[in-house]
């Protein structure tokens, strides 16, 4: 049985709650247990140089972390002069994950700029990112296109992330902090409304894992990224 | 009339909520109206070397703000390499202003960090901090007396904060964003429980200011402040 | 009786050498006592581009220190990799005071800097700094004006700025090292010509103030101000 | 056909050179084609403070490009102050696969440091740097036992990489460059000897991947990886 | 006796290889024994925006080490944050030495950058990069030429560059590191072909060196410039 | 005939002030001309670790220039986050000159910091430094024989720099701004009182340099050195 006492194939409770950020053009706070991200999306007044005369938009992505959203207190990256290596591959995966279920040249020459904050970290902060991210950018489309900024909807897709491992040999879902740490493989799924794989991110913590284990994960996310996907069709339903 | 339609010696509706973070030794996020404020206090398990051998404690506070509690996307701090000049004055004030009201060798050779991080920004930030802060830190030091850490209390006082301008020629309490940018003087007064001043910042914003406006707006805080400190008293009843 | 015997409300001897720069606009080696920093007032030829079409023009200032204008050695700011958190507080004073007395759309869209250096630090080098930056400048938009780069002179009034403190329970004036080490409170009050306050920044080493320690520095501080104004305009004449 | 005529699970030239390194304990210049990376292991005499008393060592990596290894010139990092996002990730990359194949117990406390040059680059420099790093190890591996710093060989098995991707709707393995940049999907695979999976990277470029894309792509690398692996034995023989 | 057993007068095995970079404009892979140093000139697209309206062009010099170049490892720049001041001396001396037999405007504004990166350290870095990034620079020029993107020859001159040393009383030529380690004197010369002298650097590492001395070692400089030119205009024929 | 219509063997009016900086243990304000530097000598409480051990002490330097000390205003180091290239070769030119009269061992296990604050620039500031920074530190280890934390003198000899150039075929002695600007070549010469070379650096400024020429230049600067170091025997007499 898993530290949480939870099924195998069992997720934490989610929480998706929109337009929780008084100033931006979407925002989205989400739980994946006792981990909370806040998720805002930011149209840019300013976007950057290289964007121009391209014909399309980007989204970007940054994340952080609140010192004391870990059980022990964090050094502030402001204070250590730079985003860590682990910081800098979370903002790039986020950003890619978002990307690619929006259509670029539909959002004219304009720049999306997402900020995911971990308030509380207990685990799966970068899948807790994305899912919740894209409710954010979702709203700010919205309200994009309700100033008629844009005229079609840039968004071809959900998507949504969640991490599996390998647990005293069986595969399950949705680890926390304590799980995670006493898993043998860890691993990340990016997976859209449709089921394309955005991203399949698999690490051995010690011993190799063999190829029905990274199956048996893969089974386990498109089923947590299905639910995950509804609840994101009833947030902003 | 002020842009908030406040009475001039009327505070934005304050709340203090404590315990919200399940991993820190004391919490508190603190809202003064639309400016809310994440207050946390960390026992640090490694005190700075400099410590030993002082023979007391130290309280250090650090202040961040979420790159989307403004109206517009600011750069996040650990993008641009470092603190700014704003960050690290209202961290050493945050500081200055708890250490005034502890007992540093009773706390025995050990740092509490306080981290302050705005959710929300709408003015005010650096006084809803220190007021919120002394609600962890409060918290904090209940926790490591039920621990046995300390012996005695090391909390002396009370203390808050509150800002005030002079607005249209009229002395005001506690400037929102709106007011904050229209005032021709902005003061922040930090004043313990029994009353004593800590902190006096009072700047003019374009037109040097009298000494009877500084003593009114002296006056308005020590109202704002008691206030506060009642609230502070009920939030840890 | 204060360490340095003198009356409560005596300042250091004080000079004011105009011109000690060869190179710039405008230049002033100012002496409290055993403090000295030498200011210059430099017009840049490049403005910030961020200046263009706001119709006016701007006053920076910086602030540095000899590594040994201290008792003990100082690290060098160019060596710790960023201005310390104290020196950015202190040239955003610095500028702040000086912006204060200066018609900004008379100086057209130009930026002067303030340099202020400390050769030798003896306590009160911020206030020290003002009271000499103000020649700086005054000298500075006089050669502006010799050279027809304005029409009309933008300087509006005089400024200078001294320390208070309380020490063993008296108020006392303009505090050199070793006092201001051992005084309860510290204040620093920002004056123009004619007598309206640009900042007043108090703060308690220790134990708070009171209402009426901080009225008694500010008298004491207008007495400072008013003769600290008197050796400008001599030094001017 | 692919761009660079090769079959579908046709690896490049690769060649492997022992002992280029005058003065490292292992290297090897490993070539992919016209990717060219210099990899060294040195045993450092001044391991971390930090792996004192864990009874067990440790294998670090780090990984550069010459500015010139590139069709245009990059920035040296050394001169943008700080590791990019990606050398970051990359370097991580390496460190985690080369320490899935050591017994870091049979260590000691002591550190090697790995060092991937890429003195030439044409795609897939991250998995040449694994496939070359693990000769480097392995000869300063030989070399401790060879001088009785370690006793048992703390190697336990081979470890290499090799690059995956889907192009014009064929899995093809082992990307140049100009593969790289127009393949849909790009996927990296580090794999024992015994067929461990350590670590698995699918990325989109572009459209999402299906799961059979995913398996085609994980089927090519182990005919890669196993040719890489008899490789490697043929250069320790 | 010298300890490499080379007679006073005579230079280390020395090579040129032409060519050893595939996308550089220019390379030369320098030996001077067992100093190895990848020299690569790259005609860079963007020059920078303060060579516009000069009328002229600019060569420019990076040089690097990689970490394990040494006899123990040396901390990767990149990691430090900044090149060295040795770095940045060596950097600003290949510049200086080739831009002296370079007629820039006949370049045009247009940059070169040379990229000096050390494989393995034994000695004589710094002159034996000069000495090999003439002919990468000589061989960027021939393919500017062959483009048309230049039309008369820029090279006006050779230049190479050379070390002496005062060892046990003795001048000697070219020290290698043990030779530089034990030398009372060092001294660095850049030759062009005419026999002019670009730059001249003696240092004395302990008790100063006399006239005679440097006169001795100047002598042994010609020498062993004239071979390095005749060494270049074979590798160049 | 030389811009300053100076002979081409006459230096500017030097002058040596020492005891100028009240807290140091020596300093010395020297000024070539326009060009004035303040030097102080700091004996550190605090050696660098790795002098533990060493059985000899160390004399660092770092170099610095204020803003304004130059034409046009110079950013400050402290802005741009670390001191140049060529603030870093001064300063290693200055503590090696000042090593090279040391002796080490006498001084013991201890550091001094050498500080030289260009107030003024008008060319020369290097060569000044050294000169004047041989009088700080005369007075640091007088200081240090005061109090018996050095018994034996550790000064084997004086020190002093000047800088030659040719200025139209002429080679000319001490050149101020104007003249290095204009000069073919430029050399500095670091010379003891006994005559010995401790640093030779000559640079051509566009066409090379003869033989002759560095002989005349050397000619000129024992010259002047010798007049330096009469006056640093007058100024400690």
């Amino acid at each position: 049985m898993r530290p949480s006492k939870r099924a195998p194939d069992e997720l934490r409770p989610v929480s998706l709650e929109r337009g929780v950020a008084r100033y931006a053009e979407g925002s989205c706070l989400v739980k994946f247990g006792n981990t909370h991200v806040l998720c805002t999306a930011s149209l840019e007044d300013k976007p950057p140089i290289w964007l121009r005369g391209q014909g399309r938009g980007w989204i970007t992505a940054e994340y952080g972390m609140l010192p004391r959203a870990t059980h022990t207190r964090t050094r502030r990256e402001s204070t250590s002069g730079k985003p860590s290596g682990r910081t800098q591959e979370i903002q790039r995966l986020i950003g890619r994950a978002l990307r690619s279920v929006v259509d670029l040249p539909k959002l004219g020459e304009r720049q999306i700029s997402i900020d995911c904050d971990v308030i509380q970290a207990d685990g799966g902060t970068r899948t807790a990112s994305i899912t919740g991210a894209w409710i954010a950018l979702h709203d700010c489309l919205k309200w994009m296109r309700s100033k008629s900024i844009v005229k079609d909807d840039p968004m071809k897709d959900h998507v949504a992330a969640v991490s599996c491992g390998v647990f005293k040999g069986t595969p399950v879902l949705d680890l926390d902090y304590d799980e995670d740490s006493a898993a043998e493989t860890d691993a990340n799924f990016v997976i859209t409304g449709k089921g394309g794989l955005v991203e399949v991110q698999g690490t051995a913590e010690g011993a190799p894992f063999s190829e029905e284990e990274l199956l048996a994960m893969l089974r386990l996310s498109r089923l947590g990224v299905a639910r995950l996907i509804d609840m994101q069709k009833d947030a902003i339903a």
